[in-house]
C-alpha cells in the first residue's frame, strides 16, 4: 500500500516502520500474549517498555542527570498553567517572548497566577514573521523564570539562537522542535512538548525540568498540576497514558536507528532548503517569514493568485499530498515537515507545487 | 494464537474484535492511507471517528440532550481537582461518601477548595467492607454536591443502590463501572470515569454533565481544568487523545454489537455469580465483602493458607491466567472482569481455583 504523504502540523505523520511494528505486535508485545493497551501499569512489562524509553530519549537529547523526564498528560496547554502555577513563586511574575500565537497563548494563560512581563512581541500588521535580536532582549531580575517557544507552529517562525538568561530559569514549548535537531538541555531550566508532532500519538506531553525547580509550587496547586507529584512517582502517580508512550519510545528507538539528531537534524535541513528553494525562486509562491528564522519543520507559504488556493490544496490531495491547508488564524498554505515526513514526500510536494505552477502560473 | 486471560484492574483486557480490527486498519483508516494515530483531529476523518463516538456512548447509556459528554485527559485523579474547581462554587462546600480508597483520595484532594463533610466512611479495622445505608444518608443543604464513588476498584465495594440527593448534584465516579449496566444519567450531575477500565486504553477520560453544572467554576482555575473550556469547543480546545478516542469508539460499537448494556449487564451477573459461588463454597477462599455491595466487576479474595499466595499467583500465571494480585495497599487477590472478560476466563479461573484447592487444600 502506497501512504500519503501527511503534512499535518499534529497530530503528525510517524514513522512508517513504527506503525508496521506496532501492527505486528498490537495483540501480542513480545510474547507476553496481550496488548501493550491492556497491560497494567505497574507490570513488570509496562515498567520495562516505560524505563527504555526515558533511557533512550535520555541518550538521543543528552539530557544531564539533574534533569528529570516526566511523562504526563495534558497537552503543551496544560504546560501554559503548570510553568506558573509551579514556578512563579519567589516573586510572583516572569518574563515572556512572543513570536506567535503559541507563546501569545501561553503568556495569556500565566497572567492569571503573577505578573506577566512582555519582554519581546514581533507582531506587525502582517502577522509574527521575525525573531527579536539577541542583544534586545532584557530580562527582568526579578523574573522567575523566562518563558519562549522555540518554533511557533502556525506561523512558521523559529527560533536561531537560544536566549541568554544566565541565571534565570529559560523555559520553552518545543512541541513542534523538540528531537528535530541537537540541544544543550543545560540551557534550560524547562523543557515541555505535546508528543502529536515528533514524538508519538496525541495524550502524551513530555516535560523535561532541571530538578531544583521540581518543589516550588504555590500553595492549592491541584495535585496532577505539580510537577512534584509526578517526579516523585516515575509519573505514575496516576495511570499514565501507556500506549502512547509505548509508541513514543518506538519513536525514540527509530531515531537512534538513523543515527541520532545530528543525523536527523541534516535531514530535516535539506528537506526545509528543498522547499524553501521552490518558494524563493519562484513568483508564484512567497513565504514571508525573515529567512534567519524560518521554520524547519513548519513552512507556510501562500499564492501570489489567492484565488487559486482551494484549487491548490484539492490537487495536491488528489495526489496524496494531504493536510496541506494553514492553520484558520492566518490562512496560506503549511507543510509540517517533521522528523517522520521523508525527503521523498518533501520532493513530492516540490515536483507538485512546480507542476501546478506551470499549468496554472 | 491462545491470549491471557488478563485481570488486571486498569489498564485491562480489551475486546480481542477491537484489537483485531484496530490492528487491521493500523496503518490505513478506512482508505484514507493513513493511521488514525497521524489524522489532525480537526480532519473530516477524524471528527467522524469523535462524532460517531459520541453518539454510540449517548445511545448505549440513553443519555439525555441536556447533558454533555467530553473527551478529556487527567484521569479519575484529575477530575478529583476538577469537580470542587468547577463546583464548589456556591456555598464553598460539598458531601463526600468514603466507601473505599479512591472516594477517599477525592475527598482530599476536594479539601483544598472548600468544605468537605465526610457524610458516611464505612472504613472499619478490617479495611472498607460495606456500603452505608440509604437512610442513615444526611445530606448537607448547603452542599454544592455530593460525592461518592459507586465502585471502589481497590476493595471490591459496589453500591447497590443510588444515593438519593433530591435537588442537590450527585457526583459519581464511574471508572470501573461505567457501561457495566444500564444507569439513569438523570439521578447524576457529573459522572466521570477514567477510560482504561471498560472504555478503552488509559489517557481519556469521560466526563457526563449536566448543562447548568458546567458554567460555575472557581476564578483562576487553570482553563484546561474548566468544565467549560471542553464544552464549548466539543473536547477539542487542545488537541484531544485520539488514538485512544478513537479505540473507545470500537468498544462502544462492539457493545451495541453485543446487545447493549442490559445484554452486557446480565452477562457480567454471570461472570460475577460463577466466581462468588466458587469463593463461597470453599472454606480455602474467602471474600470478606458483604453480600449486598459486592463488586461485579472486581472480586478480592483471600486464601485461608496465607502462605500459598504466591504459589496461586504464580501457579495461575503459569496457566495464562495473569494479574491476579491484590492492591499493594489491600493485598490478597483481585480478579477484574470488566466486560471485556469473556465467561470462558471466568470459567478458566474458577477451574484453576478449584484445581489449586484440591492440590493443596
Amino acid at each position: 500500500m502506497k501512504r500519503v504523504f501527511n503534512f499535518s502540523a499534529g497530530p503528525a505523520t510517524l514513522p512508517e516502520e513504527v506503525l508496521i511494528q506496532a501492527k505486528e505486535e498490537l495483540l501480542d508485545w513480545h510474547g507476553s500474549k496481550m496488548s501493550v493497551m491492556e497491560m497494567s501499569h505497574r507490570s513488570k512489562e509496562f515498567l520495562s517498555i516505560a524505563e527504555e524509553s526515558e533511557r533512550d530519549l535520555r541518550e538521543l537529547l543528552s539530557v544531564p542527570s539533574n534533569y528529570k523526564i516526566l511523562f504526563i498528560q495534558g497537552g503543551a496547554t496544560l504546560q501554559f498553567s503548570m510553568v506558573p502555577l509551579n514556578l512563579m513563586t519567589k516573586n510572583g511574575g516572569a518574563d515572556y517572548i512572543k513570536t506567535g500565537t503559541w507563546g501569545k497563548k501561553a503568556a495569556q494563560e500565566a497572567q492569571a497566577y503573577g505578573q506577566v512581563k512582555i519582554i519581546a512581541d514581533t507582531h506587525t500588521e502582517k502577522g509574527f514573521l521575525s525573531e527579536p535580536d539577541a542583544e534586545s532582549l532584557v530580562f527582568s531580575k526579578s523574573a522567575d523564570y523566562i518563558h519562549y517557544t522555540p518554533n511557533e507552529t502556525i506561523e512558521g517562525v523559529e527560533f536561531s539562537y537560544v536566549p541568554d538568561t544566565g541565571d534565570l530559569p529559560l523555559v520553552a514549548d518545543m512541541s513542534s522542535t523538540i528531537l528535530s535537531r541537537p540541544i544543550d538541555i543545560s540551557q534550560f531550566g524547562i523543557i515541555y512538548a505535546g508528543a502529536q508532532k515528533n514524538i508519538g500519538p496525541a495524550g502524551l506531553t513530555i516535560v523535561i525540568i532541571r530538578e531544583d525547580l521540581i518543589n516550588k509550587s504555590l500553595t492549592k496547586v491541584p495535585t496532577m498540576l505539580r510537577y512534584e507529584t509526578h517526579s516523585n512517582n516515575q509519573s505514575m502517580y496516576n495511570t499514565p497514558p501507556t500506549y502512547s508512550w509505548y509508541l513514543a519510545g518506538l519513536v525514540f528507538k527509530w531515531l537512534i536507528k538513523k543515527g541520532g539528531l545530528q543525523s536527523i537534524s541534516e535531514a530535516n535541513k535539506s528537506k526545509a532548503d528543498l522547499l524553501y528553494s521552490v518558494i524563493d525562486s519562484s513568483k508564484f509562491y512567497n513565504n514571508p517569514v525573515e529567512k534567519i528564522c524560518r521554520s524547519k519543520m513548519n513552512i507556510t507559504f501562500t499564492l501570489a493568485n489567492k484565488d487559486l488556493q482551494d484549487k491548490f490544496i484539492s490537487h495536491a490531495h488528489d495526489e496524496g499530498l494531504v493536510a496541506l491547508k494553514g492553520h484558520r488564524s492566518v490562512g496560506g498554505m503549511r507543510a509540517s515537515i517533521y522528523n517522520a515526513m521523508p525527503l521523498e514526500g518533501v520532493r513530492a510536494l516540490t515536483d507538485f507545487m512546480s507542476e501546478f505552477e506551470r499549468k496554472n502560473g
